[in-house]
């Protein structure tokens, strides 16, 4: 990261969700034990997720050929989890627990250091969302986890989905300030070399446990981030908060 | 109003902002007689938001016939702004001060019982905005007033203003819930009109002195609404919060 970085310009933190602020991990893998009793969890969990990136390709791909409307995530996720049931030999599993596990997205436990870190970041910085997932989702989301946003931004509001430019660049346009005073904090690289790609600042957070305790994720240093932050705390001690 | 409101269904009140939560008539007043020394505030207010309703008409009236994109309020206001400026004298404005000056509708000062009642309201129920004010506009205000929004809604999310339907139906979509799960609170007959006609409860808010202590207006009960309320406190009382 450079050594150089002059945060003074910098006005607004976009905030990756799924992982870098909350633990999508350990919140699914408790929910479903607790309606599925038995089942793995973790396993679960992991299954659920890794059906994520194909499905939102196909979305992606349908939206840039007008074969379809917008998504929201949460029929993303209940699209994804029939499958995932059926894998887990589940096939009669009723309605009402159907969508009661599937808001269990909207339940997600903050990460430990998150909410300090936030209002830290929040007396400097406007802090939002930037997340594929929906306004409904995050903030019921934000409402159960304490996340002291300033404001829940999402591809709902951009039509448009991370790693699509217009969902970086929206948030500058919504705030009214230029790309380079935006940073995007996130545990995932691809996400912050997109949002390098259209100008912004991008702060990595490592997120060692995100996929849990069995597969440890590699959070070594990417040069090219402006910042790289154990935590969110950290990111506001790195920049005076 | 109806004495038989149940209110065990409602999950979210949405309010309207300009003159409902803030108070617009002394925030732009005392903001004009700062950036222009002399002049007589309270109309230079008036004035400014009179413009309001007929660019607002002009918008939506060529975003209607396709000849024209979705305008900020920030735009619409510094459009305004230009013809005030003039009907007071003042021809010689630098582009600075009229965007500072233009930025008061960001710093409007909340009304002395909108940050409690709005606190006490969202331990019960999702709070957000619904304005035809943009998102930048509305965040920047909340984290000026601290108005604790779970999320800031605006016509900028549904790309359609106010009394469009959209708006109205678009928050209950947001939120997965039926519009009569949504109370529109505000102070205009007008909009809380509107928003019964797609299904959603209502609570109108007293503000008799939304138009300056000079032009008091009336704040007469009207039977349509759910609830009526002398303040967002009143409003929380009345919900039991």
């Amino acid at each position: 990261m450079s050594a150089a970085f002059d945060a003074s310009d910098l006005k607004v933190i976009a905030f990756d969700v799924f992982g870098t602020v909350v633990d999508w991990y350990s919140g699914i893998a408790a929910e479903a034990e607790r309606i599925l009793p038995g089942i793995d969890g973790g396993a679960f969990a992991l299954a659920w997720r890794a059906g994520y990136q194909p499905a939102m390709k196909g979305v992606m791909e349908r939206l840039a050929a007008g074969e379809g409307g917008f998504t929201l995530l949460d029929e993303l996720h209940m699209s994804i989890l029939g499958g995932v049931l059926r894998d887990f030999g589940i096939e009669d599993l009723d309605a009402d627990r159907k969508r009661d596990l599937n808001r269990a997205w909207h339940r997600l436990p903050a990460w430990p250091d998150a909410v300090p870190g936030l209002a830290r970041l929040k007396r400097k910085y406007i802090i939002c969302s930037l997340s594929n997932g929906n306004i409904g989702l995050l903030t019921e989301m934000a409402k159960n986890a304490g996340l002291p946003w300033d404001c829940v931004l999402s591809a709902e509001v951009f039509k448009a989905y991370k790693p699509d430019p217009r969902t970086y660049l929206g948030v500058a346009a919504v705030f009214d300030v230029s790309p380079g005073q935006v940073m995007l904090a996130a545990a995932h690289h691809d996400d912050l070399a997109a949002a390098r790609t259209c100008g912004l600042r991008t702060g990595y957070i490592e997120r060692p446990m995100e996929f849990g305790p069995s597969r440890p994720k590699d959070v070594s240093p990417q040069l090219d981030n402006n910042l790289h932050a154990r935590s969110i705390e950290h990111l506001a001690d790195l920049l005076g908060c």
